[in-house]
């Protein structure tokens, strides 16, 4: 019995699976035996095979679903356009007016259901979403997830600081961004189609430069008492680091803590520009970073010291940035934060001494990649997904490397973790050809 | 009627088409009539649209066929896998026991088919190859790509040092490398079904490092004799750079001027660690680059120096460094130029304040890696090739940018320009439609 077409809860899968439960190191379970609860979780793994046990194809491989840590849905339109400019002008110039836009919730919902098919054909079972400031378009973004299965945190974006924000796109006042992400809150909390909460509802100021002490203040405020994720950006860019600190006096990492945001499973994006007291800090309240290795290629003036975070203790997974970052799949933030990582090893300027052109020590390796891409971000998030363990969710994909319309290359017999490092290097949508979440069958391959 | 599955040559096709003739600008041409001559020439551009016509299907764009001015065919099967080790070690690890298999021919041909399809799949019209050793293997690779209709340059590699080539794989002497060097261009000249010379033999000593002072002057003295092009590596990492300085007293760049190598349409892979003196003899001898950002990454050390060296006058093109590099697109090449020279221009890392980190004035923009990745490489290699104008050849390829399988994301209305950006970041094979060498169709949609 083949797994073409087929959901999985109560059932059975056998498959050749990877999986990296822990960062550095990946598992092979070569015809490994997974059974699927009615809702959705592993009850088990096992060598022993149900005689109704599904199949996956053969050549097909199975892996726990992709974690994007960090996406503007709203940029969908601009992926792969727009990267000319420095964040600040970015913002004013092309980002601000497309986001103003989802105030026709007709807009919202043409894009938003193109973005999430998108995602979830890409292999993207779980994502943090960064909406607008728009309470109603962000609703029809938390329905669209709902119904098409991604699992998803999504939140309406407080912005109301009138010296960054332009007048024609930003929340009129604090008491408004506040309140807006409450009623975001109880939307999806009481949503009936909503489940086992497999969509969740984020606290989101978008950066401290866009948001007033009093809305941040009470941002902090409503986290604490609703026990609400938060996601925001932290020093980005050397124009976001000064800028917060010129403002606060403080780190832009020290200001967030100090408005109470820096809060269990809060997620960072960016945070290129970390003092090592700062990556403490957020080790020390159990937040995390999302590592968005392409956005930063236009946007932040510097590689995220990976490696450095990860061995402080840092909570990090993987962001495609829609739309700083021009192309919206983990894969290509995967392999692209195995190559920055190369890069601010190695330095850049060819004309300057090798011990003076990089940072010794700073690369990180395609296993660490493939865990931050899957199960890092889980534990950023703090989700029950990203590995095939028993009692954790069954998100996951199955990934064809033969596919016709894909770019891996495989030729005569490829060694379990050469091929693995074929994946992670080559796929692309073209190789997805199955997508569960909670067990339930997403997207299906073309018959 | 529709360009599906269908030769153009003594006919006119009317497309929206992008090129980019000249470095840094790009022409849409929307609507042209191109009308192209029994031959694969093209013999007008026209606003006047003939009865007979075969039309684009409305959606895809025409663009020139992509230039691939650096493959390593053997490597073919180790793409995606082999990136942790430094250059020397890595190719006396991974890269000389495989090419040692194409003793094997049955080994080769069913590589090189395998290789060819890809190429051309993935919108790949010209390809510069070093082959190994084997004459024999290629042969084949050359048979392959007259029989499949790449544009293509083949090189048997010669090298002979014996105290860089393991005894395995290495020529014998000089002699074997230079005797057997002309015994493909030779072959290849001679060849029955190589019309009008759309595959020509190229010299191809491996690398300085890998070849004795009486090989490298040997091939300097055929290539000078037959007017043969010649390929090869340059200062590509910091142990290359240094091990020719040290052995020859000279940079790699004049060590190869010095054995009669540096000639018009020499294509010298990498060339990271030029200095001005070196960036200006090539330009002198005419003599051009092929840029392979991504292997840099992995091997290289350093970023190449990209906008310095077309601002000195140097012929650039693009390469995947089938297998150094990881993805073996020109797609993922010209995204990678741009990224690359913007890491360059903003260095990596962080705690280094930014006037020290990277180097003012070195970023490149997407209509520059459009024409690296077109016409650059072609006037590269001095084929007459890589833009719609008359007398140039018609290799080109039909990209449509909403292929299910694709990752190109178009929402409403996207101007022009905006969507070539879009093509060039987000391609990947499964967008590309149709591809034509000579005005004949060699890769068709599927039906």
């Amino acid at each position: 019995m083949l797994a073409r077409a087929c959901s999985l809860t109560g059932r059975t899968l056998v498959a050749n699976a990877f999986h990296a439960p822990e960062c550095g190191s990946v598992e092979y379970l070569p015809g490994i035996a997974i059974t699927v609860d009615a809702d959705g979780l592993i009850e088990r793994l096992s060598r022993d095979i149900p005689d109704d046990a599904v199949r996956l194809p053969e050549g097909q491989y199975l892996l726990p679903g992709l974690v994007d840590l960090h996406v503007h849905a709203p940029q969908f339109p601009q992926l792969g356009s727009a990267l000319d400019a420095p964040l600040e002008d970015w913002l004013q110039t092309y980002t601000f007016p497309l986001e103003a836009k989802y105030s026709d919730t007709g807009f919202a919902c043409e894009t938003y259901d193109a973005l999430i098919d998108h995602m979830l054909r890409c292999g993207t079972t779980t994502a943090l979403h960064f909406a607008t400031i728009h309470l109603p378009a962000t609703r029809i973004l938390a329905d669209i997830c709902i119904e098409k299965g991604q699992r998803a945190l999504i939140g309406k974006v407080a912005m109301d600081h009138p010296d960054t924000c332009p007048e024609y796109y930003r929340d009129p006042d604090a008491d408004t961004a506040i309140t807006q992400t409450r009623a975001l809150i109880d939307y999806i909390n009481a949503h009936p189609h909503n489940g086992a909460g497999r969509v969740l509802p984020v606290i989101t100021p978008r950066f401290v430069p866009a948001c007033t002490d009093a809305c941040l203040h009470g941002l902090g405020q409503l986290a604490a008492e609703t026990g609400t994720r938060v996601q925001t950006h932290v020093s980005e860019s050397d124009w976001e680091h000064a800028h917060v600190r010129a403002r606060t006096g403080m780190s832009d990492t020290e200001a967030l803590d100090h408005f109470g945001l820096l809060r269990e499973h809060t997620v960072l994006a960016h945070a290129n520009f970390l003092s090592a007291a700062d990556m403490d800090l957020i080790a020390l309240r159990d937040s995390g970073v999302a590592h968005c290795p392409w956005s930063n290629i236009y946007f932040a003036n510097a590689v995220f010291p990976l490696r450095e975070a990860l061995a402080r203790g840092l909570r990090v997974g993987l962001g495609t940035d829609i739309s700083g970052g021009p192309i919206g799949t983990i894969w290509e933030a995967a392999r692209m934060s195995v190559a920055a990582s190369r890069l601010l090893e190695s330095g850049t300027d060819p004309d300057r001494a090798p011990h003076l052109r990089g940072r010794a020590g700073a690369r990180v390796s395609i296993e660490t990649a493939f865990h931050l891409a899957t199960r890092g971000g889980a534990k950023a998030l703090g989700l029950n997904v990203g590995a095939f363990v028993p009692g954790m969710r069954f998100d996951a994909i199955a990934i064809d490397p033969a596919a016709p319309a894909g770019q891996i290359v495989s030729i005569g017999d490829t060694p379990p973790l050469q091929m693995l490092e074929k994946i992670i290097y080559g796929a692309t949508k073209a190789n997805v050809a199955s997508v569960w979440t909670d067990g339930v069958l997403r997207v299906s391959p073309a018959p």
